[in-house]
């Protein structure tokens, strides 16, 4: 006998978690069609020698990785193993690893499968990844991703209908965001008018922080990178403008200052023949995963206009990399893609009651019965219940009223049908709406008309 | 650079092919609801003293174990080190291992939550496994398993419910199957009456041989166990009965024998309420997996009627199993359950031709255009039809017709609107069915009805 435990970092889902989170997932998957995205899915394990070296040396050491079947130690390195050196050792004792997350996969698939697929490729992904993080609250060593990409297009139109996409699951989930965007070569351009080109990776890492820290800080870090006080006053007062027209004219001396202005007026032209439901923005302080991104880079982060108490980070992420594929020696595929955090969409969703009530419903009408004649008429019509497509369920046996009943609220039935002799006779089926306490008769014909509607 | 690979035993799946797995799970999915099954999920990560020693020798040796984060040979066996023993270190480097199959995480997650549910806790779960087997054609080392269980009632009236499952399954499918049907007991029954009950493991080992070896070798096993041809032959004669009433008559002497039968009875008689598809049938050759059940068993194979040519071993399996969580801890919980085998059910819809030609039609009108107008006059209608819920897509440009519609034939969309001057001035959709090769100018209006009917 083991003590039943489960792996830190994981987690069970109760069958109403299910339902919810499937509440999401089945949301984002009919936007992902109806945009055309197709379905793809690649192993949980992939080779260490896909995965290692994509994420960074931290991203390598957050890699789960598999020990070699069998006599694993019989091909373990000799010199690590007398030194006891867990790196030098790994790559002879461990060939694979869990899939970290789904854009590495994604490359992989298409380099590998490029004659077996049509360019633009539009595929999307909901699958789960793994990470050797340090679980804490809202952070899992195994979670969900769930990803639209457009894989050998540099087509701006591709931009516009992710953020279609993304303003259409946010609608259907009545969740409301605001969309912000960004362009790298706007950020591109606002270091090179002031001089800071040199500088760019450490004036976006600085500017990212901005929501956190504070212009101040910010400030003060932008001059430790050796800028004097006006570029760094310069630089905070471009990024805070909020308006492509305005920035537009203090880019005009960087080349791709202005490629990435006009990037984004095509992108919004696209968009102007659509009608958006939720906020969109510029927001030139944006400047997630920039060494990934090379265009257009989206965030989505909940409306505190609608939901003031809520704290949470961004919901989606997105942007356009130039080279996904060169990694696998593919090359000239441009990606744009975007990813809904359905684990903080969960989170946000229960926090501000989003769920529709009707969702955790996990079945129509459930049957109790009062002795062995009923249970068995009971058990007639449940099947010929289900048989017509409605979800219906019964208590095994005809034991005490008040277990049975007991069950039957358990279950979130809406209606509960109630079987004893008088039933039988009859022919009939006596059921209570749970929610009025209302008991009617019906025949099962009619049943099935009531439920089906 | 790295070289795109995959881990042996691993596959990816092209979008064709998801389409069609997902096809085969939403049906599994829409029957285990309409029955009043959970949906549960569980980590594809366990501790391995959850999944080890469960699963036999031969288990533990397939088991995908994970090496510990960090420094993980700083806490390894030193002894075990020294003398390179792969088996002794393992447990001193590794703690956590991948899910092997879906009933042991079931067990521990219901003694783990067992005050967070109500019994008769009916569940399913679809989720993958992992195997270290060596790779073959139809074998793979990550694979689906998709499983409804009823844990804590011995109720009879599930093992029905479960057979009208899978009857309703497969009817869905259509896939023609053959549903057989035993009891542990009934063996028990056969084995005590011949005077065999000491050799009562032996004799199932040798009868589940029945089908490949055939009735004169398994004959000489069953002498091998040290009967004599008298006995031999009276069991091959009693497993070949394929009737509840004459195998009754035979087991009478026996107590377990008839506690068998009067359990298959109860069975029958509840399935009497229910018209089944498919073919139900006992089959006292049955002995699948008969160390772990302990009452009815189920099996299920194509029918070879049907299908004269195919070769495919069994679709799905179950049966009862009376004690599933002691090894958690928790006493007296009785399971029953099947399984569908949905690779092998893949292969055999394949093979048979049963996917609908629907099936792979991943959206339902595909644009194209001639010039820039026409394409963001195209854009408009198409933002319009997904608006509408309608799966629709277009070319992400107007460049070359022929390029455009090779690859709009290539997302299989029944329809195709062309988009030049004339139906951007004329406000309509020129829409061509492909099949056809018929040409018809719609409205967006008409087109939504048209596309929705």
């Amino acid at each position: 006998m083991s003590k039943p435990a489960i792996a830190k970092g994981t987690r069970d889902f109760l069958p109403s978690e299910v339902i919810k989170r499937n509440y999401i997932f089945d949301h984002i998957k009919e936007v992902f069609k109806t945009y055309g995205y197709l379905p793809i899915e690649t192993p949980a394990i992939e080779l260490l020698q896909t995965l290692t070296g994509k994420y960074g040396d931290e991203g390598d050491k957050l890699l789960f990785k598999i020990l070699n079947n069998g006599d694993y130690l019989a091909k373990a390195n000799p010199a690590a193993l007398a030194k006891k050196d867990s790196n030098a050792m790994l790559s002879s004792i461990s060939r694979r690893g869990l899939r970290y997350d789904l854009t590495v996969p994604l490359a992989r698939y298409v380099s590998m499968h490029q004659n077996d697929i049509q360019f633009p490729f539009k595929r999307y992904a909901i699958q789960p990844v793994w990470r050797a993080d340090r679980p804490q609250k809202g952070r899992y060593q195994e979670f969900y991703q769930c990803d639209a990409d457009v894989v050998g297009s540099d087509s701006l139109m591709y931009e516009a209908e992710l953020l279609q996409v993304l303003d259409t699951v946010y609608a259907r989930l009545d969740l409301d965001v605001i969309i912000k965007l960004n362009n790298r070569k706007i950020l591109q351009g606002i270091a090179e008018v002031t001089g800071q080109s040199d500088n760019f990776i450490g004036v976006t890492v600085a500017i990212d922080k901005l929501d956190k820290i504070g212009r101040d800080k910010v400030a003060i870090e932008l001059t430790n990178l050796g800028m004097d006080d006006n570029a760094a006053s310069t630089i905070l007062d471009l990024i805070q403008l909020h308006d492509i027209n305005l920035i537009a004219t203090k880019l005009s001396d960087s080349e791709t200052g202005m490629l990435g202005v006009s990037e984004m007026k095509e992108v919004m032209d696209y968009m102007s023949d659509y009608t958006l439901k939720n906020k969109i923005e510029f927001d030139f302080t944006l400047a997630r995963g920039l060494s990934y991104y090379t265009g257009c880079i989206i965030e989505v982060v909940a409306d505190t206009a609608t939901y003031p108490d809520l704290k949470m980070g961004s919901l989606s992420g997105g942007g356009r990399y130039a080279d996904l594929t060169s990694m696998f020696g593919l090359k000239d595929m441009s990606g744009v893609g975007v990813s809904f955090g359905a684990e903080r969409i969960y989170d946000v969703m229960e926090e501000c009651n989003l769920f529709p009530e009707s969702v955790t419903k996990s079945i129509d009408i459930f049957f109790v019965s009062f002795d062995t004649e009923s249970h068995r008429y009971a058990c007639r019509q449940v099947s010929a219940l289900r048989a017509a497509g409605i979800s219906a369920d019964i208590y095994p046996e005809n034991t005490k009223m008040k277990k049975q009943m007991k069950y039957a609220n358990g279950t979130a039935a809406p209606y509960v049908a109630i079987i004893g002799s008088d039933e039988v006779e009859a022919g009939v089926i006596a059921v209570k709406e749970m929610v009025t306490g209302d008991q009617v008769n019906f025949s099962l014909a009619q049943l099935i008309e009531k439920l089906k509607a």
